[in-house]
C-alpha cells in the first residue's frame, strides 16, 4: 500500500514531535527562518493567525478599559539598572545599539526585552493626582531577547506581542487587575483558541524579574509537555519606586502607585499548533483560522460545479465565514491533503452528483468524519458546523489534558509521571532546594502553584507542604 | 477683555505655526517626547487616529490583493552594500546593534530604516516560477531612521509604517502595481484624512536610494509648505539583481523578477494636523477621530439631563458613532474648550431648557457653526452630518490649496511664490544644477512632476523646459 502523501512532507507525530513541529510550521507556510539566526519571518498565512489573535484579544482589552499606545524600541541601558531584580533578569538577553547615525553613541541603548522601564519613566511624568488614576494602557510591539536556544513561534530573538502596563493608587485595585487580565487570557485561550489552561500563581524562582508575584497559564502540547502561554504580573511598587511615580491622593499625601504587566506572544501560535495538530499537519480553531472553510469541486470541469461552488462561496462571504475556493488545475485529492496539512477547519465538497442530489459533502478537519448537507441553506449549517468544531475541540483538548495530570509524592513519582508526558501535582514545602532538586532529577519545573489545593508532605523532602504545585517539563 | 482660553494654551496659529504644532501635540496628548533623543510616545488619543488610519488602509490593501507578514527588525549591514544607492541613501541614518546576548556580534546588525533588502532575501528564497508570482505582502511595522532634527510625527528616530513589497514577473506588472498603490493613496488621502494631495512622479534627486523611479503624494499644510505624506516606488530590477531573486517564466527562461514598494507612516497625524487645525486647536477628520461626538450636559444636576444624555449616547453608539460623554464636575466652557482643542468634530449640548424643547444643540468643530437639531431621531442627523464634516473638511481644504498654486517662470517667481506661502509650478529643463539653484536661492525643493503639463523654457535657465515641476518649501 502507498504511504499517504502527508506522511512523505511530515515527519510522524508520534515519533518526533519537534521535527514534526518544524516541519509543519514551514512547509504550511507560516513561517520561515530570517537571515539572522534565531530571527524568524511570519508569513501571511501564519500572520493571518496572529491578526485574528489581535482582534479577539484587543476587543476584550478595549472592552476592559484600556487603550493602545505605542513606547519607543529603545530603551536608555540605565533603565534596567534601577530596579535590581529587573536587570538580573534581562540584561543578559538584552541586544545593544552602540551606534546611530554614523557615531558611537554616549550611552548604549538596549533594544526592548520588555518596556516596564519605560513605561515607568513616561508614567511618573504622566502621573500627578489620584484624579490621573488608573492609567490603562496596552501596546502591540515588537520585542527582542537574545535567546541561545531558538524554535519558531516557541523562542526566536525577537517575536511580537502585547504588553499590558497599568498604574493604580492602591495595592488591591492593582492586584484586582492582574487577576482580571490573567482571566481575561484564560477565557480566550479556551474560547478562541480551544486550549484548556490551568493558571495559577508562579513560585519566586519562575516569577517575572521585578515583579512581587507573577501569574501564568499553562498549556498542554501534545507530547504532554507545558508551554506557558501568558503571565500577568503584580508588580506592587517595585517599578514606581525604582522610577518615582507618585500621586497626591486624597488624603493630600504623596504616595507611590501600585503598578502590574501583562502579556501574550505570537508564541500562542506555537501553543494552537502543538496543542491541535496531528498526524496529518495542523488543525486550527475555527474562531482564529485564516481560512475557515475550503470549497473543492469536483470534477471542476464539468458544466455548473463552478458556479455552483462559486454560489456557496458568496453565500458563505455573506454570512462572514472566511471561505477560499481552490478551482486550480490541482487534482482533488492532492488538494485536500494541502488544506488538511494547513489545517482550515471545514472541507466543502462539490460535484455534478452532488448538485444533482442538492447535496454536498463536509469534511471536518478536528474529527476526520465527513457528513453529506443539503446545498440549500448549507451556508448556515456550516456557520453552525463551525462553531461545534471550535466547541468539541476545546473539549477534546480539555479531556486529553485532564487524563494526563496525575499526582505523585515522592521525586520518583513526578520524574515517572512526566517521563509518560504527564503535568503532576505534587506538594510542596516551599524552599528553593525542593523545586531545584525537581528541575534536577526530572527535567521538570514548577509551572503554577494550584490555587486553593493542599498537601500533607513536599513530595521531595517529605517535610510539610505548603502547596501544591504542577510540575511538568516545558517549552 | 480677557483673552480666549485657547490662546493662552497654545501658540497663535498665525504668529508662530512651528509651535503651535509643538503645543497643539502635547497639549491634547496625542504625543510626548521619549528618554532618547529623537523619539516619541505615541499617546492614547494619538494611537486610536494611527488605528483608524491602518484600519482604514489595512482594508484597502486586502481589497487589491495584498496580505499582511512580519519581516525580522534586524538586518545584517552587508545587506545594505548589495544595491549601491541604496547603502548610499541609508547607511548614514541606520543605527547599529553590535552586541547582543552579552557578547560581541560577529557582523553588525542593522535596524531596520526599510526592508527592501531582507524582503529581497527572502522573496529570493520563496520564488521560483512564474507560479509564484506576484507576491503582494505588505507589513506594519516600526523602522529606524536616526534623524539630526526632530520633530514628533514629521520626523523621528523611529516611527510606525506600512510598508507594501510585490514582486512581478514583468515590468509592466510592477509598475501598474507602483501606480495603484499611489492611487489608494490618494483615495485614503482625501477621503479619509479630507486632505487633497497633488501625485507624481519625484526627482532624480528626491527619488528613493534604489528606485528607478519613485511617485510620491504631497499635501499642503496651513503654512503652505509641502508634507510628502506618502510614497510608491517602482524599483525595476534593482533589487532583484542584488538579491538574485529569479523565476522560471511560462517560455523556460530564468528572468529576474520586477518589485515595487510603497508606504506610509504615522507621518500622516502630523499631516492632519497641519492640513486642518486652527487658533482652537486640532481639527480632526470623522473618519479617522477617535471621538466622533463628545456631549456635553448643561447643568448636568438637574434632573433628567444626564438620562437624556446617556439616551442620546446609547442612541449613537448603536449608530456605529465613536462618541463620549463628558459628565466631569467641570463647566461646560471648560469643556467646550478642551474638546475643540482635541479636534472632536462635533459637540452636542444638552441642557433642561433643550429637553424641554425636544431640542439639542450641535457644534461643528470644522465651521464653528452652531445649530438646533430635534433631540427625536438625532443619531441620523449626527451620522448625516459626520459624513457632511468630513466632505466639506477636503473641500475647504482644497479651495484653500488651489488657490495657493501659482506659477512661475523665473528663480524670482519661485522664490516670491514661496515666500508668500504657496506651491509654485515652474517649466524645468530636467538638470540638476538647475534644481539645485532652486534650493540653494529658495530653499524650495522639487515636489513632484505635475503629470502631463508642459512649459516652453526652465524658470531657472531659461532652456527648454521637458517637465513641468511643483516646488515649495517642505517638511
Amino acid at each position: 500500500m502507498a504511504k499517504d502523501n502527508f506522511v512523505e512532507q511530515i515527519a510522524d507525530i508520534e515519533e518526533d514531535f519537534p521535527r514534526w513541529y518544524t516541519d509543519v510550521v514551514v512547509k504550511t507556510g507560516l513561517v520561515d527562518y530570517g537571515p539572522v539566526k534565531g530571527t524568524m519571518v511570519i508569513r501571511p498565512y501564519g500572520y493571518a493567525i496572529w491578526e485574528n489573535i489581535q482582534s479577539e484579544l484587543d476587543s476584550r482589552f478595549k472592552a476592559t478599559g484600556h487603550r493602545n499606545a505605542y513606547f519607543p524600541l529603545l530603551i536608555p541601558m540605565s533603565f534596567f539598572t534601577k530596579e535590581a531584580e529587573h536587570v538580573e533578569g534581562f540584561a543578559p538577553e538584552v541586544a545593544v545599539v552602540t551606534h546611530a547615525g554614523g557615531e558611537e553613541l554616549a550611552e548604549p541603548l538596549a533594544i526592548r526585552p520588555t518596556s516596564e522601564t519605560i513605561f515607568g519613566c513616561m508614567y511618573s511624568k504622566w502621573i500627578q493626582s489620584y484624579r490621573d488614576l488608573p492609567v490603562l494602557i496596552n501596546q502591540w510591539a515588537n520585542v527582542m531577547r537574545w535567546e541561545k536556544t531558538t524554535r519558531p513561534f516557541l523562542r526566536t530573538s525577537e517575536f511580537l506581542w502585547q504588553e499590558g502596563h497599568t498604574a493604580h493608587a492602591t495595592e488591591q485595585e492593582a492586584e484586582e487587575e492582574t487577576m482580571k487580565m490573567l482571566g481575561v487570557y484564560k477565557e480566550f485561550a479556551e474560547n478562541c483558541l480551544a486550549i484548556p489552561v490551568i493558571t495559577g500563581k508562579k513560585t519566586e524562582k519562575e516569577k517575572f524579574a521585578g515583579a512581587v508575584a507573577t501569574y501564568g497559564m499553562e498549556a498542554m502540547m501534545k507530547d504532554g509537555k507545558s508551554l506557558q502561554a501568558g503571565t500577568s504580573h503584580y508588580l506592587g511598587q517595585n517599578f514606581a519606586k525604582a522610577f518615582d511615580i507618585k500621586f497626591l491622593d486624597k488624603d493630600g499625601v504623596q504616595k507611590h502607585v501600585y503598578t502590574s504587566s501583562w502579556g501574550v506572544s505570537t508564541r500562542l501560535i506555537g501553543a494552537l499548533i502543538m496543542a491541535h495538530g496531528d498526524k496529518r499537519g495542523l488543525v486550527i480553531p475555527p474562531v482564529v483560522a485564516p481560512e475557515q472553510v475550503v470549497i473543492v469541486p469536483i470534477a471542476v470541469k464539468k458544466g455548473g460545479v463552478l458556479e455552483k461552488c462559486s454560489e456557496v462561496r458568496a453565500a458563505l462571504e455573506k454570512e462572514g465565514v472566511r471561505v477560499v475556493l481552490d478551482d486550480s488545475d490541482a487534482s482533488p485529492g492532492w488538494k485536500f491533503n494541502e488544506y488538511e496539512l494547513k489545517g482550515v477547519p471545514l472541507r466543502i465538497e462539490i460535484g455534478p452528483r452532488d448538485i444533482e442530489n442538492g447535496k454536498a459533502m463536509i469534511f471536518r478537519r478536528d474529527t476526520l468524519e465527513k457528513q453529506e448537507y443539503a446545498l440549500d441553506g448549507i451556508e448556515k449549517q456550516v456557520k453552525a458546523l463551525l462553531k461545534t468544531v471550535q466547541k468539541d475541540m476545546l473539549e477534546i483538548a480539555r479531556v486529553r489534558r485532564d487524563g494526563r495530570i496525575i499526582s505523585a509524592d515522592s521525586l520518583k513519582g513526578i520524574s515517572g509521571g512526566v517521563d509518560g508526558g504527564n503535568f503532576v501535582k505534587a506538594g510542596w514545602c516551599g524552599c528553593r532546594e525542593c523545586e531545584d532538586r525537581v528541575k534536577a532529577e526530572t527535567n521538570a519545573t514548577a509551572r503554577v502553584i494550584a490555587d486553593g489545593e493542599t498537601a500533607e508532605k513536599c513530595a521531595v523532602c517529605g517535610k510539610k507542604a505548603n502547596s501544591v504545585v504542577y510540575f511538568a517539563r516545558a517549552y
